[in-house]
């Protein structure tokens, strides 16, 4: 198996860093291998906003619900949906953009965020350093397009953490992979049975690692999805032109 | 730089595919990558369906509006959203599931299908093969929702062609990397000499390829975005159950 292969499939998430900066050469490098990423219609409506004073990330990591990796990770990177900027094309073009008011828009982009992120990941576990994506940030997504003097027509969807590891971490468990990957035509004929199995394995898990608190997997999607987790997000993208209608 | 960096950091999509198989263990390699990398709340709600048979994939070459190369390369993979999987898990745990129902939902499980896919394509490029990332099976998500079986609460998001490379592509030119990358507040006072700079080079790369018919990014934009390009996903998703209501 190549180096990268075994890097993509040996992912964790790091929740404990040195205070140690991340070199501007390597965030270079990282951030090359996110721009060079394929976006819809070469659209690039994906930014970046790369945060490294330490106040900012104490404020991001409040913003957050109180994750402390934020602030001592030295980097933090907020993705961005970015409409201003295509805006600006077609504009020039002669035309009214639209397509942020659709659900269509809003995918794509959230795709193309998820690839760019990935990259993000990818780029920056190649040297060593370790990664934490947050989806926190949308509980308060208002707070983050104040603190990042975010425009109209813009989004901070999702952000992520990266710097040398202070600790490492053990790589969950996934369910059984037959759940994750079908041929031919979707066959959900194994799930019920892989989600008892999963249950157990995640317990054991927990068990591993001394933590009592620990939930199935089916307790914790219970909990999480049974509501709209971030309910801020629509009306606050909605606020931003985002609306998601069409 | 590390062999990962570079590969990324070459990333260019390839249309055209030799009729020699994807071998099942490189196969498995790719989607034991995809498999690994992390989802929101450890939700798991991407599923992947893996065509390799040949009137399956001509027929999505046909709905994703006449793209040869999906009848070209020998697997095709569909990212699906998968909130039937987690309905199960939710269900146990004696809740109702509603996250479907909002943005944050959608957004959430888009963002991890191009996780997901950026894993997929990087695992496939580490081993030599092409990929061609496709969100043309968005014209028609009805007619993959049959083709694939795929059940009420799930969504076909996008697709993905890989194989060997018949013939390699040049490396599309990105916009100015100061468009893409801010650092602690977000600035677009570069954006439009940099939009004037790229429409240009754009417009230069097109000439190098010999390709009369290229037109500028600015161009191409008020021709994409002018509208809700695939105008079908909003109602599909919402007879399927994503109702991006809350």
């Amino acid at each position: 198996m190549n180096d990268t292969l075994k890097l993509i499939q040996s992912h964790r998430s790091i929740r404990s860093y040195t205070d140690q900066a991340v070199s501007a050469a390597m965030l270079d490098e990282i951030i090359r291998a996110a721009w060079r990423g394929p976006t819809s219609m070469n659209a690039q409506e994906i930014s970046l906003v790369v945060v490294r004073d330490a106040a900012k990330r104490a404020r991001i990591a409040e913003i957050a619900g109180g994750q402390a990796w934020i602030a001592q990770a030295p980097v933090f990177i907020t993705l961005v949906i970015d409409f201003h900027k295509t805006c600006l094309g077609v504009g020039k073009a002669g035309q009214t953009q639209i397509i942020q008011e659709s659900m269509e828009g809003f995918g794509v982009a959230a795709v193309d965020a998820g690839i760019t992120l990935a990259n993000l990941m990818t780029a920056a576990r190649s040297q060593g350093l370790g990664i934490v994506p947050i989806g926190g940030i949308r509980r308060n997504p208002q707070a983050m397009i104040d603190l990042l003097e975010l425009p109209p027509l813009t989004f901070p969807l999702v952000g992520l953490c990266l710097g040398h590891i202070a600790v490492d971490a053990p790589q969950k468990p996934r369910m059984d992979i037959r759940t994750f990957c079908h041929f031919e035509r979707y066959d959900a004929s194994s799930y019920a049975a892989a989600i008892d199995a999963y249950d157990e394995t995640i317990m054991a898990y927990w068990q591993q690692l001394g933590r009592s608190d620990g939930i199935t997997w089916s307790q914790n999607l219970g909990n999480s999805l049974k509501q709209v987790y971030f309910p801020e997000v629509k009306p606050v993208a909605a606020k931003q032109g985002l609306l998601n209608d069409k």
